[in-house]
């Protein structure tokens, strides 16, 4: 009975690890809460207003992390970054003790458990090596078949929703035909909501496979692993020593 | 409006891919439901009374393809099946158009997104190479640390619940202080109920990994999925072409 | 003087996973005899009529490991299964002493000592990811180049034997000029017979490689484990532990 | 003539990315100068006092990009980001054109290349899954035999040389006797100096392996490639679109 | 009737790379014999007296080479190495059109076939890198347990046979108890016959795994690939272009 | 002061394991002194003129054996094998005390350290499968995208200049456009110099990727290790027993 109560009350966090408000509209989730899962957001208060490489991703670390630390002081019972590059993972497990995933990351699992191969679709071609190294230490890049961009900014994604559709369509088409996947993960959190329409066209060119949107996905299993108790492992994510941080004031826990 | 109240409707079935009928008590699985989320189990009518070997497993193949189609059939939304070794999941993949998921391909994913490296910690020596084989085809055979054996057959895992604790936790501790696992993985679907207990054995040796419990934890990936209308790839599982199948009576939709 | 009679008196058997009489010839097999080794064949009871899925592959699981068994009571000493997908190969080795062999895995070892990197050529795309399955389990994965399928479906092998030469013939070669393979592998054994116009056709295109055969192959590799009284690892296979298998009337030995 | 003196002017600086001034002195450094090749240092203002986590490396990434944009402007020639969790290496090397180096991956590459194994040695456990994950990157896990911790913070390295010596010598003895190492690899820039004497160590016991000392190694290895005309690849690392930049002052070139 | 008097004349030459005529007596080989198949013996006229190093490997090249070449020209119809390094088995490959074949590499293609996972024991330590080497060419590497040396030379094999039973045993045991081997390669073909003893040995032990004789399992493999046709690709081996070879009276064909 | 004389003193020796005196002019190597960096050259006396295969490798490895030992009896510092296929580098490190490097590993990893995947573009397609299996032997199989050739003779190198520079272009472009690499290794050392053409050949594409030239940069890389004292692993590479070398006259230390 008080167990039942208690998995009424999860609350995900999504952070979104830029300064750009509009990125990621409440809308979108909230279409994802259901009874005894609530889901929030939060935008970063320093860092980049996209991440395209590397070096957008640097940015965004610290602006993250102390989201991290303010969602947990909230109360709140797992976090979802909102990147496909997966920034602030590995630190957040190490200073929150709530459950933290990266849509990269979790979508590339989900994807290997579906389909013999899969590939990602993303947005620039700056972001290629990201998620090949990203699929290097989850030891999938065997099962990942390519990783194709659409040549579209993250802040441009939305700019031409008929381009992009049909973007989508012609990598994913190749990524299947010509690649040999089996099945494709959006590869850039700013696709939410396009699974759907992808999926279609897919099926029309007589393509069945899964389209794994990142973002949904990823909270999904975040719920999942919050009724079963689970998190990510202490050993391989410790507390981090206290030391002096100069420059930033995050209130560790 | 729809869409929750579909949400609201999720059925899955655990097949038990054994003819004992004890295995799998109703009670375990009642208390993975919740609102929306409906779970269902049927045990096999042919095929053996436990998995502990390529053998056993090769017999229960047939009745678990049965028992898919009949959950099809029922309307049930997907299936997990109730075994280690992931047994006629593939097939199932492509009889049926719902998601099938086997909790030890499922289960080494969830690890590998929590920990550097796992172990499993199973029942008998004779299904350790099943498990590498199942790792080696995920392509987590680097992430898996070792697979460890406690020595009990499944049909005795209940007989000595003093000892069971004892031995998962001696053998986890071993996975994880000698062979460098940072989660563990319960190598049987009857250790049911085990992870908490084997939690809390390790975080008082000091050890604070996650423990997968395999059936829970793919039901509750599976329900993700549904969510997320999510399953697995056509091109991986193509529905079979018809053909005569001697000393067979299964109803292909 | 003993040890030399023993090796005159070698009986392989080739049991085909199918319920398709008329898929193996004896005609065939009585070519690769030769003094001191005798090679029988036999086909099963109940299972599909051909093998072109994960499904077919299961129902074929308990009539080839019952042919298993009676043929060890029959005093062969070696099997080898029909298929490629090397059905109940793992199950057989578990419950009989003898040795026996599948012709995917060892028609890849085969192709992997002889070649920088090999392709599989096979019947239906259906069947691929049940290959590179094997491949993966095998550790061969890296050396496979592709696998490509003709789309000629098992039982129709013989329906076209020119279209076949010529299928066979271009997708082969597009496996060596456009995937790097630089041998060959018949990817069904309903392919038996093959290799030698295939071969013949590739030296026409100046590509010479090796075409592996796989029932021929692995029945030569078979003899050479029997006289050299090698057999599958009893660690690997143990004997599966004695238990109820409902619905089967299998005399385990 | 002119290449010559193009030679004999390159400028190396090495980039601390903590804000403890005393961690590298510049004596260590000037060492490495040779006639043509000057090496200066900059420890960054912003950011952890050592790294011992994710968390601690995520908060020096700003710092140490801001280092790097400036180190460009002073016209200096190659950069060395000192610290073996390669904090940063990636970003810059898309926000500057000079060569940028991490002394952990170049370790690790030239501990493969000369011998058949190699292990880290350490400082903490809670490192040992980010040096991982950079021999996941690299491609190189398969060659690092283990990863092993002397559990001595970094700001208390040079506080006890003598247990400091010992422990180095234990964990490399048994990295090379139980774990297979045949080379050992400093695992903490903040061991810098210490190769020799525990290369003598190891003589002693017999063990003649090469030690590689980071930081001089990768300084090396940067005026090796500066000499070449080598720096990373501009597909990989592409340089950064503009965008804002909220919260950070850096002026990119 | 032709093709099986064309069988019954394979002619295999074991190739000695050594210039010890002592090392492979007749008698060894000739109980390799039957009907149609006969085995013949060569060593190398310069080259070292055994094989325990990279540089005695090197000097046995040219010797295997010449050796190879005059085999070709007796009409011998395939050719086994008699090394665990396999040396010079790539070079013969491209210079004559027989089937050629290393014990090393073959032997651990039959492990790999038999067991999950296989040791290599050999005769001293500094051989372990080659072998490593070879199981890496081979893709290999992770279906290798371990490679242990007894530390006995190969010319004193002989010496003391009870010592080399009860090494060969004692690091075979550790093997499987320790490294989690379930196959065992003789890693040096101067254990030519200690299979058997070995094997007895184990099983005294309770470990009954296959112990792979290497020359007299590649010869027999040889015999197989005779029997199909089957040599070496021509695309991975093609024939040298002519030219000036200083210092050598090779009689290319 | 003493160390910074020895530093002053450096010698390298390339060693041209070729019997053709014209294949490296001392001009060209000349370019790469620098004060207290020494370079000389060597031709070996028996062997091919070129290596174009296997198996004019092995006719290359005594002469440069001997060559390397010869080099170390002059007092040089440091070996560099002058071929992609990197002949007897392994056997040198043995009988040599001094660090010996070959051009083919070396390229490969600093390729890998500066690009996401890196392609070799060599000569003839016979040389392609060494190249692989180097690659295998390193671990950077993963990381190389392809092996080109432009199928131009090594002695036929410097035959058309015009045309050996489209070729180069031409194949590395298709590496980078369509195999994926991000960064390019010259795959013969007859290539010397031609990086600099094809580095600013690629950038007119705009493909600004890192032309690796295998001998300047190994020679740099050969430096860089004597001024850090290190060496290749004695336990990886022990010096060989003595033994009688029939045929040989090389004098070992």
């Amino acid at each position: 009975m008080v167990e039942e109560r208690k998995k009424l009350d999860h609350h995900i966090r999504v952070i979104t690890p830029l300064v750009t408000e509009s990125f990621r509209s409440d809308h979108e989730l909230q279409g994802l809460q259901r009874p005894g899962l609530r889901i929030s957001q939060a935008t970063i208060q320093t860092g980049p207003a996209s991440i395209e490489s590397e070096f957008d991703e640097a940015l965004s670390l610290p602006g993250t992390i102390g989201a991290a630390l303010a969602a947990q002081r909230d109360g709140v019972n797992a976090l979802v970054i909102d990147c496909m590059g997966d920034p602030a993972v590995n630190a957040c497990r190490e200073v929150v003790d709530i459950p933290v995933l990266g849509p990269g990351t979790t979508s590339m699992h989900i994807a290997a458990l579906l389909s013999l191969r899969f590939s990602v679709v993303t947005v620039l071609a700056s972001v290629v090596p990201m998620i090949w190294n990203l699929a290097r230490i989850a030891g999938l890049a065997d099962r990942m078949a390519s990783v194709r961009a659409i040549e579209v900014p993250v802040l441009e994604i939305e700019a031409d929703p008929a381009r992009l559709r049909e973007s989508l369509a012609r990598e994913s088409e190749l990524a299947i035909r010509q690649d040999g996947a089996h099945g494709i993960v959006l590869g850039c959190t700013g696709f939410f909501g396009c699974a759907e329409a992808l999926s279609a066209a897919l099926r029309e060119r007589k393509l069945d496979v899964p389209v794994i949107d990142p973002v949904p996905a990823t909270i999904r299993f975040a719920a999942a692993l919050l009724e079963g108790g689970l998190a990510q492992s202490r050993i391989t994510y410790p507390p981090p020593r206290r030391k002096q941080l100069k420059g930033y004031d995050l209130r560790l826990p």
